[in-house]
């Protein structure tokens, strides 16, 4: 990927990193702790991933992944006043992370020769199961079981990656596409509270 | 292993998830939610055995395990009432399913050059530690850590697996001995309510 | 590593394993149960560092560490009125495992090629993940994300270990000089009680 994708995803992985802390916070953990959650939280998705696809983690041959995550700690503990006042906000960040997280999932597995079903699973879990390690470390009911659409729009998302590519488009294409349609469909699905059903007991 | 024996892991696989979609209907998952928990369930043991064994977790080279946990999950969605009715018959299908959890963890390891201890503990992790990996995302104690004589019988069945090993017996008579002992083992645990020395503090 | 550093590791594994069955007991796991967190306390950090090497996992080329873990878990089962009596000085045989723990981990990851920043990362996961994987299985909040500095003390270690290696002194100076750095700041941790400040929401 270019110099700009780059750039987005290390932008994603602090906006990821500052949701984590900020939950740790909540939880009354020390800086330690704190960073760690943000971290997990960051990069906890691509690092299963990574381990399924047998790499080696991606972030221990970046430290800049390590370093967003130190940068997002820091801003929680200094700017914690803004961070509130601009807290509706905040999906939006999110929205952006999980496309991007999603496209290099996807684009990574197929680079390593699976197949598109395989992919799509891949490109949910770098999206989707940070958040889902964060909740388990600090002991919660992991919240993408629950809430409005969100690991299902990473399904779509990977459908829509699947039709570019079925298509013939370039690759840059496919992950704009793919990008674009999960940022808009959480935005829609945050805006309408789209969720999809319980199942009953 | 034969067509017969990759049958009856789908099978396994498709009761796994089962029981595993059913606790997230209790923790009111929504259906993605409650998809996840049954894959967990199901693929979970032998992911952390193929992780350890240096393996692409196994059900990214074959879709049919993520077909059968759909079709469980669609299976609780439209039987619902039936499910109830046959509650009490399920531990069959449970036992059924980690007899040949346990094989196919077993024969892998050994497989791969790894002397039979470590083939025990892999086998018992491969029809156990879904059920772990499932109660931990549900934010619940594990079970396995509690309830009647469970993982045990897979180490016992480990041993059979050894014994008949030993005894020069074919491997599919020591995969057969092995499985229904498991089975046996666990009809009789649930009837009679056998259970381990509780650790007192 | 020499023989002496080996003996000490098991002698590590073997404390690990024993505060970790102690605190399946309050739980009232079974003895299988209590086996698993005990083995799981011991062995989950170096397992997990293994995974993101791509190594298999230490445990499984090695029988001595399954056995110090039967060890600790016949232990606490037959000598508990005596433990209990010893209960204060527990925190020095940690403190000493902590740092050997640390310094394996660190040393094998440096071997593997990873820079500095890698490894001690490594390290701290090394020491400090296997009692974060114990509280996830055991449905707690991780200790170590608001003890007294723990996590931290590996990381102050690893910036010794780091120090030595710059000035050039030998292998066995580095790991010398981290794994008592670590011990020292663990016993003036508890004594002092010294924490990490905690994140306010």
């Amino acid at each position: 990927m270019g110099t700009f994708e780059y750039f987005l995803e290390i932008l994603a992985t602090l906006f990821y990193a500052i949701s984590g802390v900020r939950l740790a916070a909540v939880k009354k953990f020390d800086w330690f702790g704190a960073y760690t959650i943000g971290f997990v939280t960051a990069i906890g998705g691509g690092t299963i991933r990574d381990v399924f696809l047998k790499c080696n983690p991606f972030w221990m041959l970046d430290p800049w992944y390590a370093i967003a995550t130190i940068v997002g700690l820091v801003m929680v503990i200094v700017l914690k006043k803004y961070l509130v006042r601009i807290e509706g906000t905040f999906y939006i960040f999110d929205a952006i992370g999980l496309g991007l997280f999603v496209d290099v999932g996807i684009y990574k597995t197929l680079l390593m020769g699976f197949p598109m079903w395989v992919a799509i699973i891949m490109g949910t879990i770098t999206g989707a199961f940070g958040g889902v390690l964060r909740d388990i470390f600090i002991n919660e009911e992991p919240l993408v079981f629950r809430k409005e659409i969100y690991a299902t729009a990473c399904i779509a998302g990977g459908l829509v990656y699947w039709g570019c590519l079925m298509a013939g488009a370039s690759a840059t294409v496919q992950q704009v596409a793919c990008g674009l349609f999960i940022i808009v469909l959480r935005f829609l699905a945050v805006k309408h509270n789209w969720s999809f059903p319980i199942l009953k007991n």
